[in-house]
């Protein structure tokens, strides 16, 4: 088989048609469930019709489109189309209009792929609307009861339920959708990468080892409100105070470890001026993309708070909100990744992922991986969000090489 | 002279009349410029009008009573009968009624004072309607103009000239009142101490020896939002972490230097658990009864935040919010008012007061000294502020013997 080449040009100028019929200056208007997403994805599936591919919906929402292969059963490749209200012109939708490409490339060939070829454009990814991501994707591989989402209300009072239902998905046989990974025998995953850390590099893609695992709670913390003069320090139960070396000593420990620990809410109650707090609450997001050093970080963490609580006589409480462990993605096409790259003429870096892909929960049951594009100075979810494209156009071309690759190594597996 | 001696136990009695008429289970309701306020004046001007001494106000509200001595001039007596919404039964009314009681021992005695005898109720202490504290015995001292606080307007829009318009007092002419302080040798003042020292020492009563200075900032903190999960810690510029290894440093170099640091208020901004802090809003309230000391804390303060946000790569910028110097009461009162203790019987605490009071402004014009007596726990501004009766009575015993003496030692001054 010669594998053909996937043009990145082309996929810049897809995104660039997209974003302008489902974007602006404003950002990007993509929202899962919308007019704008629902518009996105008419586009897309005429593009796919000037292909000899089937086209389908599955009962979650999950946009597929197949290319036969020479073999049973298929690679997929995708990402979402959806974004956040005012997003960029590159998160998620780089990886479907990749995909789109890969696609459209093989259709071109002489041959068919050695197995089938799959384009997935995932549902709600975002969970912008309804506040829980990873919809589609976590459907798919029978890691969420797609009915907890049916009583979840957008800022409207729509329900989630009613949402779906105005696109065709029906929750209650949304589950049907474990079906779309029946005969997969990879995923691939092209995005931006929505960190800095490969615009520092200098490398132009990224090969991603796993998603990071997550354990977010919030620390509430009491101690005892006395007067800012009257209360001298070695009497007080400050919680602020205890939160203060909390903060800096969970911070050490994140960087010994190699993980984060993020602080984004913080707040003093009654928050007056002239009074020792009573309370302190803030929210601690420790990250790890090994399970054995992220339970090793949330264990010092643990014991720091209380040591420090001990000192300060203040009283800690943790109420979690939200965990997952760290997901690591196929060592067989971490391999494929790197030598696609190696064939594109590139030297990639090697990174986990910090933030949550579809991949993650898709890696659960099919064999993963990922590449990243940089994103310029590290943002996304704006209108701001770039990425150069000659970095583009390099994402592209690895991801389909990887993808011949990878449909070879699965025509191989049969 | 055989001095006469001041009756705690009819001071316990009067505050509790006083509770009755102006407060109740819900606290006490003598906002300055209120009904209630009105009402407990007027309560004090019918005790007044039963000892043989003239009643007045000045143009600044400050109610006045003279009772004549043998020489000229007067030792003043006094605190405030105003309180904060739902205050205690203590704060402020404790140091007018002990007052009045010394004016009613020495009205009582067989021989007039060695010198006139004044008791003051100082104007509007708590700021609690305007957020301004200490209108009426700033105003004595000139240390205000009081057309300053003429547009300050209430909850409901009324202006402060308005508010004291209604109880008679010209904001136009307010300034008067520093005719209040001339012929004044002394100030006397006797309060709760609203702090938990002299309860944990065991003491009955405390000479102060000055109120602390204050060093009021808020510290904005400027990073880079970023990707809780895709921004590596060495990539960060966390304002967040940078308050909390400030407020750790703070703290720290404020007990080295035997002061205060008091953080009542933190806020991260845009305060989404997923992202690190684009900005961290901290007030910094820094205390110290020396002068020395207090510029030394705030030097080596600025030094910590400095070398914190130059490691964090967060830019600082302090926004001043409120400061005044520290202010030592007279030495000879302080040995006056220490010698009160031991002819009582007592072994006094000797301590500054980290809160403002009346005492502070007058300082500045007339010899001055404090008496504490120890509050419950610590507790004040609040219906549970508390103080033993035996402790009350105690204070008012050192108090009348400290208005002997005091009176004895203006004489010899003429």
């Amino acid at each position: 088989v010669s594998a053909p080449v996937a043009d990145g040009r082309r996929v810049v100028s897809d995104l660039r048609e997209l974003a302008r019929l489902t974007g602006g200056p404003g950002g990007a208007g993509r929202v899962a469930w919308s007019d704008g997403w629902r518009r996105a994805r008419q586009w897309l599936t005429e593009q796919l019709a000037e292909l000899s591919c089937e086209v389908t919906t599955d009962p979650a929402g999950n946009l597929l489109a197949d290319l036969p292969g020479e073999a049973g059963g298929f690679v997929m490749v995708g990402s979402h189309i959806d974004s956040v209200p005012a997003g960029g012109w590159l998160d998620g939708v780089l990886g479907v209009l990749s995909a789109l490409e890969v696609l459209r490339a093989w259709a071109e060939a002489s041959e068919p792929p050695p197995v089938g070829l799959r384009l997935v454009d995932w549902a709600d990814e975002e969970g912008a609307r309804y506040g829980r991501s990873l919809f589609g994707s976590s459907t798919a591989t029978g890691l969420l009861d797609p009915m907890d989402y049916a009583l979840l209300v957008d800022v409207d009072g729509v329900s989630f339920a009613e949402a779906a239902s105005e696109c065709g998905v029906d929750l209650a046989t949304a589950s049907g959708a474990r079906r779309s990974l029946d005969g997969a025998h990879a995923y691939l995953e092209l995005h931006i990468e929505q960190g800095p850390v490969l615009e520092r590099t200098g490398r132009r893609v990224a090969v991603v080892t796993g998603t990071a695992g997550v354990r977010r709670r919030t620390l509430h913390l009491t101690g005892e409100a006395a007067h800012a003069g009257a209360a001298p320090m070695d009497m007080r139960r400050d919680p602020v105070l205890a939160a203060g070396r909390i903060v800096g000593a969970a911070a050490d420990l994140a960087v010994e470890r190699g993980g984060t620990a993020t602080f984004g809410s913080i707040a003093a109650h009654p928050g007056i001026v002239t009074i020792v707090a009573e309370r302190c609450d803030v929210v601690i997001d420790l990250r790890h993309p090994q399970i054995d050093a992220l339970s090793g970080l949330v264990d010092e963490v643990d014991t720091a708070v209380a040591n420090i609580c001990n000192d300060a006589g203040v009283r800690a409480e943790f109420e979690p909100q939200w965990s997952i462990d760290p997901i690591p993605f196929d060592p067989r096409l971490i391999d494929l990744a790197r030598a696609a790259c190696t064939h594109a003429g590139l030297e990639p870096a090697v990174m986990a992922s910090g933030a949550l892909h579809d991949a993650a929960p898709v890696a659960e049951l099919v064999p993963t991986v990922m590449l990243f594009t940089p994103s310029r100075r590290g943002i996304s979810h704006s209108p701001t969000e770039d990425t150069d494209e000659a970095d583009l156009i390099a994402g592209v071309k690895v991801l389909g090489a990887l993808a011949s690759s990878t449909l070879e190594w699965a025509a191989r597996q049969q």
